[in-house]
């Protein structure tokens, strides 16, 4: 834990917070917090800012935040997300926010089982404070923007252009084009599409190429889903923030 | 499972093979395999090739198989990581092995705890079998050296020129230089270090730089030992890919 976020209905007006929770032994525990003592916080999708340790009494740590006047930028990656198997999309949640995803928009494809939907992993209660977890690791407050799509063609055809507006890249292990070479010098927002274990079929392929995607590959290595998400978002931020240096020169 | 990986005993000198085991049950239940079949295989620490399903007989699978003249190029990315947490190490071992990695020496450090090194986790009886899984899921047969070294200064000052000739990197979250930058355009062996969840200390910092280590960042977010380890590996490869492109053009 990096950074302790806080709820905005957490923090009263003056900046007052009581916790008595997994932070809370964290700050006694790890943190060792006394009272004086200065600690990151951020307020969920909020600015970031420093809290002081008021007391602690036991259960729960009292303090008083003050938050830098800028809220973090939103990250300029969104994932695409044939849906994983439950207990891959667990260990993902907490992962890909500490990446940083803007948007994470899970989708049906030929070879994801229907089931996969049905599981708890999929609800706010579960994978909020994974995300949260992820933030807090990486220091950021910005929480991925959720959403679960059963049909990927209404998903593509239908829904992607209101959802977002930037460069659409798919995951294809046959194709040679790196992610650096499909985004250019472009520093713009990236869509990165990643398929099922067993890959894309030719229809959905041909459908994402149809509305803009263009295939990327990342060399002969096939990687597990999470390895393989972990890896091309990497490679995504490391294209944008060479763009991005390039730009600034 | 993308590749069926053989050890050299279980293969007979005309190419018989009989497997009763977990990839038996592979071949049955997901490939369902019928005899005069083709599955990829490949023999650890040999050459990739094809075998010919000659029967099944429920529990065990005989095939024929005909191996390529080449053995796989080791992976020319080696990594140097101080050992994480038991847990996140078991996580590992697969997806090292399947990234790509000729060499793993696991070190310890200030912020490692000592009792780490007791772990079943580093018996090879419990890494070899995932590593094995790693290369099955990346159709690689090269299995990675595995050495444990409980002393990073002996590491570093006594044992790490004859384990390692190349570009060595140290991870750095302060630093600015990326990874591309700092192997530039030569395309030999890169060696990246990897510290612990609290980073390493100064004194290991400068022990490594002394000794070569080139620090390199991957941006402002903290990430936790094993997204970090996947993604600076990533990093690595794609640096590497991209200059034997430019070598090749």
């Amino acid at each position: 834990m990096n950074l302790i976020i806080l709820e905005p209905s957490e923090v009263t007006p003056s900046g007052d917070v009581a916790l008595a929770d997994r932070r809370a032994a964290h700050l006694v525990n790890v943190l060792k917090a006394k009272p004086g003592q200065a600690v990151r916080v951020g307020l969920l999708d909020g600015p970031l800012g420093t809290a002081v340790v008021a007391g602690t009494d036991g259960q729960r740590v009292m303090m008083r935040c003050t938050f830098d006047g800028d809220v973090p930028q939103r990250p300029t990656v969104d994932l695409l997300l044939a849906l994983p198997r439950p207990k891959v999309m667990r260990r993902l949640w907490a992962q890909l926010a500490a990446l940083g995803v803007g948007r994470i928009l899970l989708t049906n494809a030929a070879r994801v089982e229907r089931n996969y939907f049905d599981t708890h992993v999929l609800t706010s209660d579960c994978y909020r404070p994974l995300l949260v977890e992820g933030l807090q690791q990486a220091r950021d407050t910005r929480l991925p923007l959720v959403s679960i799509h059963r049909q990927l063609k209404v998903l593509v055809e239908d829904h992607l252009d209101r959802l977002f507006d930037g460069v659409r890249l798919v995951a294809d292990p046959r194709v040679k084009t790196t992610i650096g070479n499909a985004t250019g010098g472009a520093a713009e927002r990236v869509l990165i599409a990643i398929g099922p274990e067993g890959g894309w079929n030719e229809f959905e392929l041909q459908l994402l190429e149809t509305h803009g995607f263009h295939p990327v590959g990342m060399g002969p290595r096939t990687l597990r889903a999470d390895t393989a998400c972990v890896a091309l978002l990497t490679l995504v931020h490391e294209a944008l923030r060479r763009s991005g240096a390039a730009v600034a020169e």
